[in-house]
């Protein structure tokens, strides 16, 4: 999970634009943010671990010079935290400098790994962008051999012979001296929208990267398209065949921010949805409806909506979350949801409450959270999930990489009903959720519904199944 | 408004509770944290600008041992932001360390300082707690005279002392080098409450702090009363003689966290009320009820029981707020409130919504929200507010200073609803407020309504309403 | 041991001369930092932990408005090192902002303190500085009585009042609005000069400060006297009947600058004089006389002059000291004298070789000092001290506090001969070393040889020759 | 100009060893500062702009585990202070993990850029140790041809294949997984020395690092010469075929810190013997030698010892040189030297004054130098300078690059004389400076004089001489 960005618009100060299309897309990665841009002939770079905020300031950014940039917030799904893994990627090749964002897994990263090392690469980190940054660096033929048929565009030729063999969950948004492209696998596992500046283009992760600075939002980057944007305009090229469409079905759970749209629908609605058709599939009889606060709410809403019960807040969340480094003290430790929840007793006490969250992935907070309403006052506490259980690990760009972890996996509904001590537990069924959205979106689309269903759209190589987590990343030679 | 905190638990890490206190008082205040502890004989500080997830670390957090502390975090209501109004004051006094974090503002500070000036105090600051600290840092004769009757303790009888020569509004932690002390002006203008834990008792602005870390709600700090905790446990004294209930109202309009008790009652529940209320006196025909997240959530949430008018989401919030020291061009700036605010169209298109929020004040956000749910989808746009207008400068401790700088001292209602574009505009009357509290709470208590209704429940020097905001200002000779 | 200056110049960027004349002062003290500045109504400050350079750039210095200064760079002599200590002291008064930054030591802090506590005054520090400026900030009568015949300046009535009840050491620099004042201690036991700019007055620790911002000697500050710098110029007042002449001798031994004036003469030929003394007195027949860099440099050339041995280098040091954090392993530690000295061989292989310190304090240094030069291939050692055995502790403001840490307190010379491993050793007499200066400076001076001498200038209370390093120190309530 | 470090001792903690030894290198580059360890399997780094000290604390230097270590700490002789030029560089390659620290400057480093371009490998900086980082990634087949002559070794093979294509200067030190390698142009023209250890064994470019941390000097690595340290002990291989001697011959002038070795005699020892040199060829009547502190000091001493004229300072400089970034206002910038320098004027005071400096290279210190001791006494100031003058600019690794720059190109002895306003000026002879080294190391060794004879070793491609230095540096898309 990551958030990505790229803009080309002449008379604009892109890197502040960059930043505050980052700053709009942090909730998808809180882990390190960066920017690069271009003028025309040079490109310049800023990236660091932290917030956007904490990244940026106006000396940092001042030098950052151009009409085209892109940007990066990142999430790590696997390794340690390292200054070297921060995004974009930027280097200087035989075209010119060529930075890239991406946003996404690929499942292949070993084998590129060792194509680039035979070729006599050396490799700086143990991130798959670089992998991509270097493949692209090199013509064509290097990788997919001559008999390849070359469109009429270095970069674009590059992009479809990177296409060819990468394979996984990428969105990417890539910067050269004086374009910007944008290009997303054949699936469309990654969500790009583009949206229209009066001065340019802009791409981003998500649609609400483009109204925070004021950007229409015009369609999104199709499955298999590069979209390259420069001083002729935004050109469309076929970058490879389109597959079945497969995006990720957890943006419309969990991941996207509520106010993004995603086929032409605004998140907040589908979740909405999604709580009806959890109400339409597991009703209970009982006095409030109650959210996790925020992500779910949107499904309590919709919950609330259908079953006729009043919806009300029986949870607080502290705003001001931050990273904290200090480490509580054992006593604290035990109850240590009340560092970030609290329960509004006076709505709960003596109610009988449904209590929504959108999703159960490792179950570390399900049950504190039902105790927490109980000491509010509630006598029973009635858990509903607004997607199906999570029973499979995911290789796309998505941070639950292992069986192991995944209580679903290990318990069936009942056992974790116990482990939570709910009064009962439904989740919704995979196709509530799949109705819940195409109705909402009012499209025949496919989704990647792997987690929830075990069927991938890509092939996955049997190792990555079998293996632990440690040893589902590469295992790099640089600590 | 700043959060204070104080704690005396012998055998628990106070300083780390401490932290997780102001942790949950962050809203109260977020230009400076610090925390002072004392183990029986010397005390232990550290403060900084900054959030109190900024200020702390385990490297600092650990020097400051001992089994009592007191930590502040700091809203600046006045004056510039400097490291030397940090809180908490520690001095050393001739009975030992004197600690100080303080809530509230004091009426006469001009008037104390030139007293302390005078005795031949040098001054290093501009605060009001600055002056607490000295004035107990002398024999209460300095200040009232040998014929004031003493109460047997050198503390209590200073801090009596301080209580008959101080004027407004105070809340107060203090900490000796065994011993806390908490007291309240005699209106108890701002909020202070005990709460339990198995090792002894902490002392928090609001209660949301008590139970984050684990402690049990006991009762509030009475108005002049003062209470000490030490080795005997929790002793009540007079400090001074209490005087008709003030607590100020906008606590519950929009200050305090939701999860807080005040007088009993969950801070949530009088929200809803509000709404109920607001509901009650100012229908109106439309099919959707919309809060300004997340402050007007609850009073929305109210609004919409009442009226039988659906509540559902209609704006989201950048979470990732922090502070942020990037300024917007040009262009952003005209659309800045998308920086932080995007309209949920889904739930909008078509509609006619009723659009809540807590309070205006100087009315910067209100217009732009309301342009922003018409962009949205909305086809009318009614406002209503759930708390009076508010036409009085505050100088008990509120950051609304002046008459200047108050819209609805400015301009009437059908102006107001003019200039924000909305096609109606409707505020809770003050005695619709007065009446939600009461109802909720289910007290006959008086409140401070001085900002909506100009009645002071104290006497204001008559040149502090005359005056502008700067010179409101104690104006130093320390730039 | 700290450096202290002021200025007085409209039309210069006082706070940016002050800068680099602090950065001049830096090897009187690398603990902290700090410069204040008044513009004839309000006064500016900043200071912080670490070296003058490391405090201070142009964005925090730029607020430092006006057209007078005072700074300070300081040495910890006692207590920990906390920013709270950090000079100048700056606070407000009746009389408007006061500020003092202090060289010297006061003996009877400890009364001073109690006075102030007794008269009420809470201290947030537990250094004498702020005794100093807290004293400063009542009015005269306060601590000498109204028989007192005051001065007709509200400021220079304080400070004869200060100068009544201080007993020790101190030269100190003070601002007011408007006005620098500079005034020492009756004995003149710490240094203090004056110099002339273009556009006003300079008062500096050492005279090396004024010459590095351009400024021209002018004189010391007599004994007990007080300058005024204001518009109206320099004007000298008494401030306390002067006292027997006791100048620090061990400002000409080491601390003070080679390149600084006192009593009319260069620091580095006193040195040289010293050194030639020494030649006198303990002559050795020997190939090469080595200084230990670079404080014993002058010495040695002295040395060498007087006895016709030829001088040269015998020992680099790392250019590059700076604060190192980092801790050498076992194997490093038994060798640590190498990180910062190493031999010059070349120099030494089968030479004679006279080694020439300025003096022996805690004598940890000294031995592996000589070892090294063994090992570097001197045949023989022969150690030279430019000064008489430091036998005493000093009260009075250098960092030599107590008995037990004296090597020439514990041991006798041929003792220290043998534990330091040299083929001789021999320091220069008291007479000798006091016979250098008045040569040097052809002048009939008295000094302070108290470390050397046990005949102390100022009456010392009992209990602190008794007492160990931390008895010494104030036990402050602060940690 | 940069200083490189190498150790291979299991069983000591080798980044601290690294760390000591950097910081003896410190005088070698201030810039940046990095070590990259490994432990047989993985390799770890940490590096940042800075000083070693600020670059380096424990919380940094505790994950850099393994048994072997490089370090580098670098002076920027081109383009902009950027993070991503500091070293070392760490790639992964196919065999493992690739450290390189470098000290020099490749003369054909655009081609070598194009050539890897070409290749495909994209380059993330504009180093020159980049370049010889990917070279190394790469089977030496990839840039010398299949007919290549293997060695029985990876690594040595591909450092062999990269000698034989790299033109310039260049002392390296690499790490891989279990082994350091130390290598050095055909010439030699950038120093480097081996070391023993009791675990292991140290290569430094400078014999001070070795004695710094315990070390035992053992010899320097040959021109052309392949060191390998691993588990088998220290093993040379011939990496390319040795050329004539051309051991830069400012090293001896200014460059080394006067402690280490070179050709077996201490740099300070070399120095003096050029002020021999210089006082037989330029003799003065004179009162007294003064040298340029610090690095004068020896030449001076030299000077003194031939002609008999006494020895002395003259002139001090500021130990706290350290980095500042205040600026000087307009009237200290006229005497800016004094920030750095003050006279000593006792020593001066009616002398005529010999002023030794170790060489004029851009001519802008000498003038205010000479102007600061007549102001300080002087009555004659005669320059003799112990090195020839730089008429050439060089281009393997120092920061002299372009003819415009070097006040000798333009400007014959007398009329820099008359510039810097001196009684008279004289140069040590090329040849007295060849004769005073070779008679100190009593060797008959080659030097690289280039920049005084303009006589270079290698070839330099013609563009060089005609260019500017911006021209010079590559000009790349990074900005």
């Amino acid at each position: 999970m990551c958030g990505i960005f790229g803009i080309y618009a002449p008379g604009r100060d892109v890197a502040r634009l960059t930043f505050f299309g980052l700053y709009a897309l942090q909730h998808r990665g809180q882990e390190a943010a960066g920017i690069a841009t271009a003028d025309g002939k040079r490109a310049y770079i800023h990236k660091n671990l932290g917030l956007v905020s904490q990244v940026f300031n106006e000396t940092n950014l001042a030098p950052l010079e151009g009409y085209l940039a892109i940007g990066q917030t990142r999430y790590s799904t696997t390794g340690g935290v390292h200054q070297r893994n921060a995004q974009p990627y930027l280097i200087e090749t035989l075209l010119g400098p060529l930075g890239i964002a991406h946003n996404g897994n690929l499942t292949n990263a070993v084998g590129l790994r060792q194509m680039l090392l035979e070729h006599g690469v050396g490799l700086a980190s143990t991130s798959d962008t670089e992998l991509m940054t270097q493949i692209l660096a090199a013509p064509s033929d290097t990788w997919v051999g001559s008999g390849w048929e070359k469109v009429d565009d270095g970069w674009i030729n590059r992009i479809c012979a990177l296409m060819q063999i990468a394979q996984g969950a990428y969105s990417v948004t890539m910067l050269t001296s004086n374009a910007i492209y944008a290009f997303r696998d054949p699936h469309g596992l990654r969500p790009l929208s583009i949206g229209k500046l009066k001065e340019g283009y802009v791409v981003a992760s998500e649609s609400c990267a483009l109204s925070t600075i004021g950007a229409e939002y015009v369609r999104y980057v199709e499955p298999g398209e590069i979209v390259r944007i420069n001083g002729h305009g935004l050109t469309s090229f076929k970058g490879i065949e389109r597959q079945k469409n497969a995006l990720c079905s957890f943006e419309y759970v969990y991941f996207a921010r509520p106010d993004s749209f995603m086929d032409g629908q605004v998140i907040h609605k589908v979740r909405q949805n999604m709580g009806r058709k959890l109400a339409q599939e597991s009703p209970v009889d009982a006095d409030l409806v109650v959210g996790v606060p925020d992500s779910a709410t949107p499904a309590a809403i919709g919950y609330a909506q259908e079953s006729g019960i009043p919806f009300s807040e029986g949870l607080t969340k502290n705003r001001y979350i931050g990273r904290t480094f200090i480490q509580p003290d054992d006593t604290l430790r035990q109850q240590s949801i009340t560092l970030k929840y609290n329960a509004l007793t006076s709505n709960l006490e003596g109610k009988r409450v449904v209590l929504i969250d959108d999703s159960i992935v490792r179950g570390n907070t399900a049950g504190p959270l039902v105790q927490l309403l109980r000491e509010g006052g509630a006598v029973q506490v009635h858990m509903r999930v607004s997607s199906p259980p999570v029973r499979h690990p995911c290789f796309m760009g998505v941070d639950m990489a292992t069986y192991r972890e995944l209580i679903a996996n290990n318990f069936d509904t009942p056992e974790i009903c116990a482990k939570i001590g709910a009064d009962s537990l439904e989740y919704l069924s995979l196709k509530g959720m799949i109705d819940a959205i195409r109705e909402a979106v009012q499209m025949d689309n496919t989704y990647c519904t792997a987690c929830f269903s075990g069927i991938y759209p890509i092939d996955i190589p049997e190792w990555l199944f079998a293996t632990d987590r440690d040893k589902f990343m590469f295992e790099g030679a640089l600590g």
